[in-house]
């Protein structure tokens, strides 16, 4: 006998929409930086910097976010219930995450954080969730309305999978986007529906132009069925008026859309005029309950003075949906059986930290201030910097982890991107890249503005690093403009 | 202004693809059981026993098995690595988990156990998981066919997910059938092809029966892509014997199908004339490598010796892939960005465990020899007591935690549940429940072959508990059939 020798699947016969989607924004530049650090590590005079700065991951604690003490504590004793009991283990944890650990533990049904849990999320935890929305929002939050996840990227899956029913149906997101959306809304056979954030006003969402993309979506056959809002926003780091929010709200309810809202940077805002608003609250305080809005709310423990991202702890809020839809969600959640435990403890600690009075209340604080406060000066500080680069605009940077400046570069620059066969964002971050070790990304992996050249950065490296950085990144750009100038004005728009 | 105050999304607007599949096979009878137990709580003289013994669920930890101390220990260290530089850590933890944690903790990029990972999982995890296959093989895993995932069932539903295209695409799956993959299969769009699995021969798995329904399918249009095997079986408990999988490995070759092994009850065998033989390792052994099958094998920390259901931690060995598949796989995963990093180290010790000579060496290994040995006697002790009983056959349990007998109920009774509105499985399963507390499932949520009656039950409850329940069940089954003989025999087949 001779069969065919090959194999039965092939790049030619996978389900064609995980072909249609492209999910790494970072790629290429993160492989770039990986040859550079092994280069390095094998040869350590060979560039002309010690370190790659990494400005490109939204990666907390891999960039040095310490995480909080009581968190771990609280974890370490959950995942070995036998400590408890011992009196040796005073010594190394705070009588407060004794005392939670042992709260939670009792309260998981078998009493053990090894079983299966619900495919929503243990009931005391769901609660502890809904505890803190309540107190964040001044609007009562229920468990039943919670679902704990892997993060929030699961959730946003969930969701997807739950509202697309086919090609015909479009999500409204925002430009520049954040990639999991378009990723997850091909994946699951939908369309995404774009509207641009309009950068000369600080990255604001105009209602008219969602308008706009709604009508036109609908002209084109397609069923809308929800809206996507970041905010804090990710890229590009503004934080939504809370008379924005309600024009939001307003628009979504009008409309029939439901709101998605990506709220997992509510505790990254550095600006004193704007505060965290849930769009709950928003809606709630226009007098709108359950029965006239459809609303997701998204949030993990990844970002903010929690940063623990490789923990895949999240919640999703639904409020709005009938009893017969969250038994269908109930079924999504329930084909990967349930959450991870330590995440679902991680996200009730994110929301029912420790109090005033507590024991750890004070180094808990005093930690969670130390991030903040740090957050906000390198903010700061690199919104000034890149501002103060010939040819680049950047926007304040009000919230979230990153900022999404605008180049204006040389038209010979361009030219020479072109020559190379890549874009001119690209151009320059490989540029950066080679001569300094700051890895930035370029605006093209978050579907920038045609015509338009920017890139992402974080705020996340240290203030240390980002001091050695700033002087390198003045003079590589200094250079990269004498370079390229020549005898030519360089180009404001480069529309191709 | 008013508009409609329908909310935007309802039962009747979602993706139909969620409406269409059921995965609850344990639910009525859950919720039965928990009425129950309410019951109990608040008036304790008010039912025939006084607990609810869970032959239902397939949780081990939460029905009283003991995690692993040197699994906990690890985590626990990880969680929270300041213990590691701490003195009186060493009063608390075994030296070799200290080691084992330390190890960990430095091959994490960022050295913490915090930060994104790989969406395949961390490259140092995913090496201890080969080094663990290749040891159990006999041949060479190497990390790169490695994704680390949130359990078995999230490897599943990417597989799902990456094969399907349309509902034109079929998966042969066997019955009875563990309704992960029927509901992953719906969810994703594809057709499901079911192939009976042979209950008089032990539950064997009959290559002409998988033929058979092979062709049917192609017949009627589709194509099929894979095979799912669950070896040891649930519901079925059956073990294949190593022609059985031989067999199997000819018959994918030969049709071009992918081989989905669910191996997850590896370590799960209670018979002496059989072993646990890895799907790849057969094939190996056959002389095929990567170029002739493409194979990918399920493993999870839920189940076996390690039970820890609750904190998602599992892999896919995916061989005879093309890198261009390997590519979109992981953009599969990365969508929900990578799995959590608990679940990964506690995957890496159940497939790198102590070895001899480590101090927790002896400890791991009678904590592991006591586990077995009780599913062993449970096992035995189960299937004898089934087998005694008037009208039910039950094959021998091999493997797995589940054993899935047959009942041959009078007419009556039949008549009885049909006058009841619902199937006599279910009739029976709420009358054991009802009278003993003892909690099974009805064979009809694993999707039993057409006018049979079977239960599923597990061997989890304790032997203390299972010898309690057994004159329970003895003296309710001989009233229940006293109760429904009447002057007729009973039926051995139902068909209606």
């Amino acid at each position: 006998m001779s069969y065919n020798k090959a194999p039965s699947i092939t790049g030619e016969t996978i389900n064609p929409k995980v072909k249609a989607f492209n999910y790494e924004p970072c790629g290429e530049i993160v492989r770039h930086a990986e040859r550079l650090q092994q280069q390095m590590d094998e040869n350590p005079d060979s560039l002309p910097f010690t370190e790659i700065i990494h400005c490109n991951l939204g990666n907390p604690q891999v960039l040095g976010q310490r995480p909080i003490t009581f968190f771990r504590e609280v974890l370490s004793l959950c995942d070995n219930p036998d400590l408890l009991n011992k009196d040796e283990a005073r010594a190394l944890f705070s009588p407060c995450a004794i005392r939670r650990a042992r709260r939670i533990i009792n309260s998981i049904p078998g009493k053990g954080s090894g079983g299966y849990t619900s495919s929503r999320g243990i009931k005391s935890l769901r609660q502890a969730v809904a505890n803190g929305i309540s107190a964040r929002d001044g609007y009562l939050a229920k468990s039943d309305d919670i679902f704990l996840t892997d993060g929030a990227s699961a959730a946003v899956n969930m969701m997807m999978q739950l509202l697309i029913r086919s090609h015909e149906d479009g999500i409204l997101c925002p430009l520049p986007e954040y990639p999991l959306y378009s990723a997850s809304i091909i994946l699951h056979g939908g369309t995404m529906v774009p509207y641009n954030l309009t950068e000369d006003r600080g990255w604001g969402l105009e209602i008219f132009e969602v308008k706009r993309c709604l009508e036109e979506a609908r002209s084109a056959g397609l069923t809308v069925r929800a809206m996507v809002v970041i905010n804090p926003g990710n890229p590009t780091g503004q934080v939504l008026s809370i008379t924005n929010q309600e024009e939001i709200v307003e628009f979504c309810r009008k409309e029939g859309l439901v709101i998605l809202a990506d709220e997992v940077y509510q505790d990254n805002i550095y600006v004193e005029n704007k505060k965290f608003h849930s769009f709950k609250k928003v809606a709630r305080s226009l007098g709108y309950d359950e029965m006239d809005i459809s609303l997701v709310s998204f949030h993990s423990v990844s970002m903010g003075f929690c940063g623990e991202s490789g923990r895949r702890g999240g919640y999703m809020e639904i409020t709005g949906f009938g009893d017969d839809v969250k038994v269908q969600l109930y079924k999504v959640a329930s084909v990967t059986i349930c959450p991870n435990i330590a995440g679902q403890i991680l996200i009730s600690l994110v929301m029912d930290p420790p109090k005033i009075g507590d024991e750890s209340f004070e180094t808990f604080d005093a930690e969670k201030e130390k991030i903040h406060s740090s957050f906000l000066k390198r903010a700061e500080t690199l919104a000034k910097a890149f501002s103060s680069l010939e040819g680049v605009s950047c926007n304040k940077i009000e919230g979230a982890l990153y900022f999404f400046p605008r180049l204006h570069l040389p038209k010979l620059a361009i030219k020479t991107a072109e020559s190379e066969g890549v874009s001119p964002d690209v151009f320059y971050t490989h540029r950066l890249l080679d001569a300094t070790g700051i890895a930035v990304v370029p605006g093209s992996g978050f579907h920038q503005a045609s015509g338009t050249i920017h890139i992402r950065c974080t705020i996340l490296p240290d203030e240390d690093k980002i001091a050695a950085m700033i002087p390198r990144l003045k003079s590589f750009h200094e250079s990269f403009m004498n370079e390229f100038r020549g005898s030519e004005p360089y180009m404001n728009d480069v529309r191709r």
